[in-house]
């Protein structure tokens, strides 16, 4: 299963191989590049695609494909390098701790909001953020300029970045329930209203505010009545939350820095 | 692709359905169960069993396992639950929310540890998570009656939930990496030392302690040094990171809930 196409290692966004011939000797020649064949990959979705769809996409015949990636799995992971390539980014001067972690959160979250699936994938990937290695190093400096032990400072880059994707998965895994064959699913999964489309366990909203229902009594009440987040306030629903995480991140690090402060 | 036998909605821990009978009409009947088999595939590996692997485990044909389960995704589901169940909790009365939110992080961190890939399953399947509905509501009790807001109490018990398992999951995305063909998809990874079994990228284990080497030189004469950690190193290291990060929500938690008794 070697790699019919060796990349090279420095390869940096934009730095695809050439165009490929394929098809039949005569005629127009119709030419395809990876990167056709990765945004495709990528706009139908990386936990979903098929070659065989990509290839439809791209007009192209499957064995075509397949002469550029031997595999589903050579794709997947040229299409989580592409998208760390996007995650490349640079702290700029005058930049405090504070808004470079919360740019660093926004860059991250555009990510996984631009490329369906791709949440799952940067947990799975190691060295998915190598790519940011650079702007790690000057990020921990802030940090502790601002107090922090530098351990602690390591740390708190890597506290927001899985948070941010965490609390992508956690929502588009509870949206996944709304597919097509969702409501067996949603019985699976142990809800108490697998056949109400509108409804997600544990709260609803009200006045636009996301309410925690725990009263069984009420709950059992409260899902016969209209008023349940739909999918379309889910992924708002979800930036709410992401911020209240960051909020506490935030205030837990201004607080240890003046603290070692205070100490010295 | 529906499941042959019902699972009643009710099912609690150790619940399983009697023992199915299989194989020849004559001789000695093996018997197994479902929970055999769901014990079979967890020790196996939840990212990594096949059915056959598993009939051969137990000891019977893998025609017998198909019997109990449609596919492979059918007893992943049940894996899952298997888990899930494990998690159940309760809160002692006189637990502060410190404690209660520190022991549930035990608990889910054990059984991260104890079931290999659970991890990333506890992320990919939702409601899994809804046994503990009961402990939910009276953690956030608790931390409401500390001064926290509802809405945020309920993001707090997320947040330290899906941290344990993100920490986990990094750690065992990277450990990975040290597999029987890792070297090539650490090349793919883009460390600068594939070929070196024992380096994982970014610090280094000085005196028992994580260090990060920020500096490029400085990093590439480290590379050629033998004090990086190893796979036997790593699981103390994610330790010491979870706990770091659960101290930072302790102390943003006790901060708000500070602030808002003295706006009182």
């Amino acid at each position: 299963m070697a790699a019919r196409h060796k990349k090279p290692n420095d390869m940096t966004a934009g730095d695809f191989r050439p165009p490929v011939r394929i098809g039949r000797k005569t005629g127009p020649k119709p030419t395809f590049t990876e990167a056709d064949v990765i945004v495709a990959a990528l706009r139908l979705g990386i936990g979903e695609f098929t070659l065989t769809q990509i290839a439809q996409k791209i007009g192209v015949a499957t064995s075509a494909v397949y002469r550029i990636f031997d595999s589903r799995d050579d794709l997947v992971r040229a299409c989580v390098d592409y998208c760390a390539r996007r995650l490349q980014w640079q702290i700029m001067p005058g930049t405090t701790w504070e808004q470079a972690l919360r740019s660093w959160a926004e860059r991250v979250w555009e990510v996984c909001e631009t490329y369906k699936g791709m949440d799952a994938q940067l947990f799975l990937h190691p060295g998915v953020f190598l790519p940011t290695q650079h702007s790690l190093t000057r990020m921990i400096d802030l940090l502790v300029r601002a107090g922090l032990d530098r351990r602690v400072a390591t740390l708190v880059f890597d506290f927001v970045t899985e948070t941010v994707v965490a609390t992508h998965l956690g929502v588009s895994t509870t949206q996944s329930l709304f597919n097509a064959d969702a409501a067996e699913r949603r019985k699976q999964a142990g809800f108490l209203d697998a056949d109400d489309p509108t409804v997600i366990p544990r709260g609803r909203i009200t006045n636009d505010t996301y309410e925690l229902i725990d009263d069984p009594e009420e709950y059992a009440a409260a899902i016969k009545d209209a008023q349940f987040h739909t999918p379309d306030q889910q992924p708002r629903l979800a930036r709410e939350a992401l911020d209240v995480k960051l909020d506490l991140i935030m205030v837990a690090v201004r607080k240890v820095a003046a603290e070692s402060t205070d100490a010295t």
